[in-house]
């Protein structure tokens, strides 16, 4: 295992591997590990560790992990907690790189366990001996026949080496990941299961595993990620490598998030903001086993187009429209054939609908030489980026299968670098055949294509991302120690560059008629206190004030301001004029405990409030991935401009989000949260003006 | 098969039956059917005709059918179009109820072929006979033994009887579900496919069915239904037998709309109507084979719950909460284990979660005996209507699986009427002793939970429908012959007991005054004139407008409509009193090519624009259904009041659907559309009101 990285030498490819806790019993936990290796023939040193006996399974057995003669380089550790920490420290002094803890009885059990396991930690720390684990299933390496694990997903059942890695947050369901995998014929490169993560976490994995030449593509199980800007520095690194990471994280939902809080330590950040995160740094978010181990399965060609035309080809009208629609809800674009390819399809098959999807009809099982002439046209003439082909049961006639495969390879000839998929079916034997040439294969095309559209997304991702999110933030001002109201708030942000409505301070009624009047339209008075966060409600604001009407409203906003809490500091009422017509959206910064400080972009009104209609993104970040935010919004049609309204300033929002990320970055230690709501978006080059805003310190 | 209706007795299981156009080639299309009745034993007379032969495959062949002596139940056409209406004709004088037709060239190729077809239709009404096809790929009906079909996907592939009916538009698509179901052990009732639909089509074959004691589920894949009422009556009967139908209609997409057309001579409504129709009358419909068919296994059970509530349980924790996370998305309710339960379980299994999802862990692989008295807790205490357990690889090892299988049994003894399904994995022989013994299994849970919610919504939709889709349409008087302006549909409109805004014509200045005074509030004032349909483009609507500003206003908009179009009669000025705050809504009636008359509601202003939050109803309908249409909505959440608005009436909006509904059936020959846009829905108890109407004549 010469080509694994430094990172990831100890931990999957030791020489010397001590196992402390072995047991003779080839089932029992203890002994499983040593009985995998002697079977898969590990090559290394299997050195069992047990006071009580001479010999484990046939090996010479170590009374203390000191006296086995040498070094190790690794230690699985098979013991109850309370003799964990100091086997530890004995492997760690006996020259152990990684220690790996199968034991339960840490975090996951309460306080006394938390404390056992804080121990591990600063072990770690101190002697530099990475752990993994506590409370895990261990982690195995099929090209060296390294199974310390004690999972029985591998017994009777090695998996054949390939680029899948899987990193898993759970033990259990990570088993059943590898093992589903493994049935589909997808190669693993290694399986790694993090327990408690006292020191080794799935974050850290996934950048190691990029820098690893043989794995191709990473699946995470996630169910909390513990330091959310590592895992953002390890999905660049992966996005750095062209390599695919796939996510699973479980809790989306209410009933969902409450089962993983019982279920695990970890903290969970908002899931919302996993999902904007993941999407900023391009990583892939499934839902289900099936649709991610699919992903998994194309990722296997290496093919991660840039662009989105799919061409769709079907023995079955039917089918086609049926991939159609599979193809449009992925947001793919099913191109059509120019012209002129379409009048040669038609003269070589004159029933053929040659469009696409492209029909050749059931005739092409009267003369299978129209396959390779189809599919060579598809790509030739079409120049789509990837292709799916419903030929159905044509794979189930023996007189067929084996001719058709063979044409099918013939009109893929020279399109190796594009993304192809077969949706055919047949018997075991003969859909092997098929896949055995190198040609993937799903039951349902629906699932091919929605495969694809998720490597053509990698394709994008991988693009073009150079640099890019190495956003540099600017020095700001430490905020200003003094109380923060909105007049204080809207200056600070205007510094940071962000677009704030003009106002002003009036104290008497006097000033408030003057300050409109010289605004010269009608205005907008707000209460201005620190103290009072909801102005609406303690009756503070009174909209479309004209000068005459200016000082009454002074009067009345005073005293309601007064009457709603006599306590609060008033400082007067903040004159604004009245801004133009828009789209209403609100910007936020959010500190996230997983992943600091992250934007929020909605719409406003009922959007956010009934649709929630929000995205999120990690500050800082730049314009292209502002406008990403965008483009999420499922009403972002509206900015195009409705019931007559002009198209809006969406740059200009760009620009606005871009800049809150910076102001969000900079002040990540000190802001909790900043809310410009709402922020009213106006006609094309006339930007966007914040009416109101809040910063909350922490 | 003397358990089948009179409907399909002559069409699935006749006596005697000619194959016209028959040919000594097994593997020819008249040969096919030929060769599979031998291989399948078909009972009946094969009696081939073929002036050329005089034996055919062994029998004796007969110059054309009535050389055939006797009479013939059933013809097999399998003859060039041009000689096919003779062959019908010959094959009815000879005594036949049924032709089924393969031979191509008819409405699918242009305007001679539709004069052939039609020619079919035509002696069907004659003379009796049923015409199955032309242009399609026959039947089967395995128990019978009867193959009149040239589809390969039977070849060496007779299906197991069972329950599943397959009926289908598209002969190559229809063979790959069959394909597809059988290969996953999901035995076949019948399969038709019914070609270009001269007579016998998909939407009465459903009907049939749903009178067969043999047919369990229907599938049926539509690309355009010709008759929707006919649809619609059949989805009623097979409502009331309780045969849940699952329908793969596709062409969703602009693109799959597209290509639909292309590929069909189907007159296609639109997409969302069949979505709102089919919900109306309980029919699921699917977008993938795969969700299909998932459906279509557990249907197998025949258990339909009404209720919602789902137990799940895990030996993982996170496949637990990625199952709630599902089961939530699916509208299902993840209620939780009663409190002495959740005790109870946490003695036998201190680790254990108890909750819902449960989670028994690992553990349970040293306690088999844990498993039944989980499993039955689930249902005695829980009381679920459903329940999936992710077992993961437990079935993968031999020393486990079969005691595991014996385990799971026996917890759900007594529990025979709940539905179960297992997620376990293992290999192909340890996973068939699962099945054989009953029990239902998928690959991913989540696709389990997605299958058990469509039974549910089929228990729902099975359980107290009686009679309620018998709605009167009371006799209403015929529209009157004048122009029908807006006054005129208001007044139409609300003789059928729809809440519109009150009104006075205005026909001078001094009149629109007077009306705005007697109103005693601010009044909308609109051009009144048949010929202005858009009147807010014609400069014709002021809103808010005081009694000080009405004559003002009347003289404005008088001229700004002869400005607009000096040719258009104008009858005056509207005046209406300016309606109280609610949530604006969208109702109308449009006539849908397929289903006549159907009602829309949405949510008005942006929502129906840019969101599309609109759905459809056939009308009649009920209260129950009209309530059904709110629920539809993806923002309906706003009707609970946001931003500090109260409860919206919904109960008036449903009354009023339920009552356009009315309107648009009893006048379906008469009216084109209707539109009321906005109808505001104000507080709850307030009612609601249509501010504007339209009324289009056919």
């Amino acid at each position: 295992m010469s080509d694994l990285p430094a990172s990831l030498q100890h931990i999957l490819a030791p020489r010397r591997v001590a196992i402390l806790g072995a047991s003779d019993g080839p089932s029992r936990i203890g002994g499983r590990p040593i009985h995998y290796m002697k079977e898969a023939g590990f090559e290394g040193d299997i050195l069992p560790v047990n006071p009580n006996r001479e010999t484990v399974q046939g090996l010479t057995a170590y009374p203390t992990v000191s006296d086995v003669p040498g070094e190790i380089d690794f230690a699985l550790v098979a013991l109850p907690a309370a003799g964990v920490a100091e086997a530890v420290r004995a492997s760690a002094a006996k020259g152990a790189k990684a220690c790996l803890i199968f034991s339960s009885g840490f975090a996951e059990v309460g306080e006394e366990g938390e404390r056992l396991q804080a121990e591990l930690t600063a072990i770690s720390r101190e002697t530099g001996v990475r752990v993994i684990g506590p409370n895990c299933l261990g982690l195995f390496n099929p090209s060296a026949g390294f199974y310390p694990t004690f999972s029985s997903s591998v017994d009777g059942n090695f998996p054949t080496p390939g680029g899948l890695a899987i990193v898993t947050q759970s033990g259990a369901f990570g088993s059943h990941l590898f093992y589903t995998a493994n049935q589909k014929g997808i190669g693993i490169r290694t399986w790694i299961s993090t327990g408690n993560e006292s020191d080794v976490d799935v974050s850290e994995l996934i950048g190691h595993l990029a820098e690893d030449p043989g794995t191709k593509v990473i699946l995470a199980y996630v169910e909390g990620a513990k330091d959310g800007r590592r895992l953002i520095a390890s999905l660049e690194k992966a996005r750095a490598a062209r390599k695919p990471v796939l996510f699973f994280k479980v809790g989306r939902s209410e009933v969902g998030a409450e089962a993983a809080r019982s279920h695990t330590a970890a903290l969970a950040g908002a899931d919302a903001v996993y999902d904007g995160v993941l999407r900023q740094y391009g990583a892939y978010r499934g839902s289900t086993v099936e649709e991610l181990l699919d992903v998994a399965y194309a990722a296997q060609t290496g093919v991660y187009p840039t662009g989105k035309r799919i061409g769709l080809v079907t023995i079955s009208g039917g089918a086609g429209v049926m991939m159609a629609d599979a193809a449009e809800d992925a947001g793919l674009d099913v191109a059509p054939m120019p012209e002129e390819a379409q009048t040669t399809l038609k003269e070589l098959l004159p029933f053929a609908a040659v469009r696409n999807p492209v029909d050749i009809t059931a005739q092409v099982l009267n003369n299978l030489d129209l396959v390779p002439q189809f599919l060579q046209a598809m790509y030739r003439e079409g120049g789509y980026d990837a292709m799916v082909a419903f030929f159905t049961m044509t794979a189930s006639s023996p007189m067929i299968a084996d001719t058709m495969r063979d044409r099918i390879l013939k009109g893929l000839e020279g399109y190796e670098d594009r993304l192809t998929a077969l949706s055919i079916v047949g018997g075991p034997e003969a859909l092997k055949r098929y896949t055995d040439a190198g040609l993937l294969n799903y039951e349902d095309p629906v699932r091919a294509i929605r495969a694809f559209a998720a490597l053509m997304g990698f394709g994008r991702s991988f693009a073009g991302q150079e640099g890019r999110m190495a956003v540099a933030v600017p020095q700001m001002a430490p905020l200003p120690s003094g109380p923060l109201g909105e007049k204080e708030a809207k200056e600070i942000l205007a510094k940071a560059g962000l677009p704030v409505v003009e106002d002003r301070l009036a104290t008497t009624a006097a000033e408030a008629e003057a300050a409109v009047r010289a605004f010269g339209r009608p205005c907008a008075l707000k209460i201005a206190s620190p103290d009072i966060l909801h102005k609406t409600d303690a009756g503070g604001v009174r909209l479309n004030v004209a000068a005459e009407g200016a000082a009454d409203a002074f009067d009345a906003i005073m005293a309601a301001a007064k009457a709603y809490d006599a306590s609060a500091r008033l400082d007067g009422v903040l004159v604004s004029p009245m801004a133009g017509e828009g789209v209403e959206t609100i910007l936020g910064v959010q500190r996230d405990p997983v992943f600091g400080p992250v934007v929020m972009l909605g719409l406003g009104g009922i959007h956010v409030e009934v649709l929630k209609d929000v995205t999120f993104r990690a500050a800082p970040f730049d314009m292209e991935e502002a406008r990403a935010m965008i483009a999420d919004l499922r009403a972002r049609a509206i900015f195009d401009g409705v019931r007559g309204a002009p198209p809006a300033d969406v740059e200009a929002l760009a620009e606005a989000a871009h800049r809150l990320s910076l102001f969000g970055a900079a002040h990540a230690d000190t802001v909790e949260s900043v809310d410009l709501n709402p922020v009213r978006v106006m006609a094309r080059g006339e930007g966007v003006l914040a009416l109101d805003a809040l910063i909350v310190r922490r």
